[in-house]
């Protein structure tokens, strides 16, 4: 960059950051975006990709530029400021994952570019708001997850032990068992393809299953009712407090009157004891 | 149609509109399609077919006719309007579809005609409101529906290019892994019979399916949560309303009369500072 | 009966009916029925029954003994009015069943004996409060239950003309349709078990199955949350409305002071008034 | 103990307990359970074992040292006291598991020593609010969970009696038809598992299965609704009782001051009285 355009940068910015920001400009992004969504759905057609393969592949690449234009905009007119949202992280994750060479060991990124489409969330304000709403309601959900956690890590060293050395498929590393015993707390198959064939062996292995899915499922249960009591009660709070606050005004009103009226009271008999003084 | 006719059709319009709306036709109305019912569940039993099968196809044409005839009259009084009521247009389709000839690729119309049995919901007010209730709890959550959607369509898209080829009947087209994701989704078999042959030929593959699993699981809880939160809070309007304003007129009642209070005090002040001032 | 027992039956059903009711004597009937309900347990156990069967069995039958006797008494005290009681209706047959001979077509007549155990619910007060509150929680949900029978008779017929011919053990009848959309609407291998091998030769079946289960478990949702909601309205409604009443109580205790305080107010101004007059 | 360290005692056990409930004590204790979690996980995996066993198994047991004395100390401040805290117990019981030799019957023990990661709960005090609570919630579902174990024992009984001989895998003995009635209840293969199987040599065995799991699943629904409605009344009375107590408070404020008004009043006549008689 020339010294002169760091002079002018300041209007730049602002110019940019109006740029950016109109509402057309948006519009714009959120349609590419769509058109993305579709694109990259008709890449997985044999017959679609045979027949207009190539055109997709260059819309897809310029649809990309104009993401990655977009991006280096916002960290222009953001500078570190772009970092601190985190919105602004997940759009700039999602479109870097496209520039990464997907070859060789990093082929998986390849499938993540499809990852580009949820931006459609950073435009959508209503869906913008669900998905902030989804993150804090685990907030309250929080310590009652790490007790969760915490017992499930238990049971999968425990059944490491118990279970690793005869069926090492299911149980035969720590991550084994975790992957096992997240299929059995959904209770998929749990009895008839894991469980049954376990307690062939272990004919007591029931005193594990039944236990660990009742805790299991009675814990979870408790995070879903937390996560409901928590919704019910910020719409308490919304509308609740608001009309409460109105009652202890007209209760406050009332109270301040009958003060004044105490006092009309006070100052009458001082009138009338004055006269009688007389 | 002659001249005749067109003049009488006013009246002609109201006596029938009286006609089709008369409790008694209703009702007869209500009970053709229980028999009707009845007739089409005796249908499928090739015993009675044999039997009766003459009668009772001869007896589901009679009523079917009833209805066909029922819909032209509230055509006839309604006109357009007709088709700005979503139970008409329900009842519209529902008897149309057993008068398009159900053959050739259209034979799968006639399992469809059954459907003339839904209309049970159009003619039962209390059954009406339920379903209008069930459609109106669907508003509050359409955009957290429409996350879903987007998440679940990213992920199909994703679980395409990465197994598709290996498991072309489970992934192999975006229709088959919207399936089978919908499969997952609903927790059916999604570790044995999915997750697991997908992880003996992609190890990592888990770290697609649990957190799919737990996004999934998670906005669906959300998405019923917000269905009884809504719940809770229409019945709350309803009573609490109701409720509140009750007080608040109280206190304004107790607020008014303080101020007529007030008002005495000062007209008795100021009666007790005249004889004083003579 | 003589007619000396006759003139002194009133006497006789008071005495009895002070009997039967008596603290004592419910006590050592529930205690019958759980030493039945062990009795009856080991009974299963080949073991037990080599050892010690015929010990059980006459035991078993002197409780049935006692079971009627009192069953008798009762019926005695209430006559007709006994059977307008539920838990007497309930009572009767469950203890009734054990009567029938339980030979050739009635043979699973022997396995409903178990059924007496049931009758604990009759004597521990705080169990039959909550099968009356399950019982009539049902009642709230009966319109939302009925409307999904509607859907689920209609999917019967619709799938059992449908696939009926190509899949005789799933959908040969209404019967097993019925049955099969129960397995579905419960989510148990509706996928790998019947859907898939089902659009092997229907390949547009999904388009029946997606959406009946969709429609199914949103429908079952509403019946579920109905009953939430009542539950907490219900809740709701006592603790809240006794508070309410006490507000209201205090607020028209206010209203009427302040009238007192106006009417004397009136009188003091009459008062002032009357010297002024002289 | 010497007769000396007996007179002591008191100063001893005073210095005994301020050391253990010190905040760096605990934290140590704590860092200590999280490092046991660590090597119990690392103790699972066979490359790690060959390579670093010994030393594991040794700072294993040197911890299980640290607890056992942690223990001993809790047991000589507390005397009898420390088998009344429930969580004492909880962590006696845990370390007391390590202490008994895993060897001929008692080796499955070898795989409960990892339970002593659960003391993780007793140390973090929202962890242990959060138990506290799950294990409190259970209180209020406790009627309804033994008019659940009642039906579940009589469906079991039935079950035995009924399918035992034929299915002795499955129903076998009062002990196999609890587990597979477990297994029905959380609909996992029930139908194409358990039920059609059944259905092909008993043809009404749906008359038991069906009736079966609608009732256990409504009163398991029942169950849960406990739970929730428990947890928003208990939501409720925290907040909404000391918001009632407040508005009571400020009614009754009003209600003592137009009690001083009407005083007022009442000496203002009499004041006023005076001078007319004099």
């Amino acid at each position: 960059m020339s010294s002169n355009a760091l002079v002018s940068a300041p209007t730049l910015r602002a110019r940019l950051k109006q740029f950016i920001e109109h509402n057309t400009v948006q519009r714009v992004l959120l349609a590419l975006i769509l058109i993305n969504a579709v694109i990259l759905g008709m890449e997985t057609m044999p017959g679609v990709m045979a027949a207009i393969g190539g055109y997709l592949l260059t819309l897809d690449k310029a649809i990309l530029a104009v993401f990655v234009l977009e991006i280096a905009i916002r960290l222009f007119v953001h500078r570190l400021a772009f970092f601190k949202d985190g919105w602004s992280v997940f759009d700039f994750i999602v479109v870097g994952i496209a520039l990464v060479p997907a070859s060789g060991p990093f082929a998986v990124l390849r499938a993540l570019r499809v990852l580009r489409v949820l931006r459609v969330l950073t435009f959508v304000p209503s869906m913008r708001k669900i998905v902030g709403a989804l993150i804090q309601s685990l907030n309250g959900m929080l310590s009652i997850a790490m007790v969760l956690a915490l017992i499930y890590y238990v049971a999968a060293v425990m059944v490491t032990k118990l279970f690793g050395q005869a069926f090492p498929d299911w149980f035969g590393s720590l991550g084994a068992s975790l992957y096992t015993l997240f299929q059995v707390m959904t209770l998929e198959s749990w009895s008839m393809g894991i469980a049954r064939p376990v307690m062939e062996q272990f004919p007591y292995a029931w005193a594990f299953f039944v236990p660990f899915i009742l805790i299991a499922t009675f814990t979870m249960l408790n995070l879903f009712i937390a996560v409901i009591v928590n919704a019910v009660q910020s719409m308490h709070d919304e509308e609740h407090k608001a009309e409460h606050a109105a009652d202890v005004a007209t209760q406050q009103q009332l109270l301040s009157q009958m003060q004044q009226l105490q006092q009309e009271l006070v100052q009458l008999r001082a009138m009338l004891n004055k006269p009688t003084a007389e």
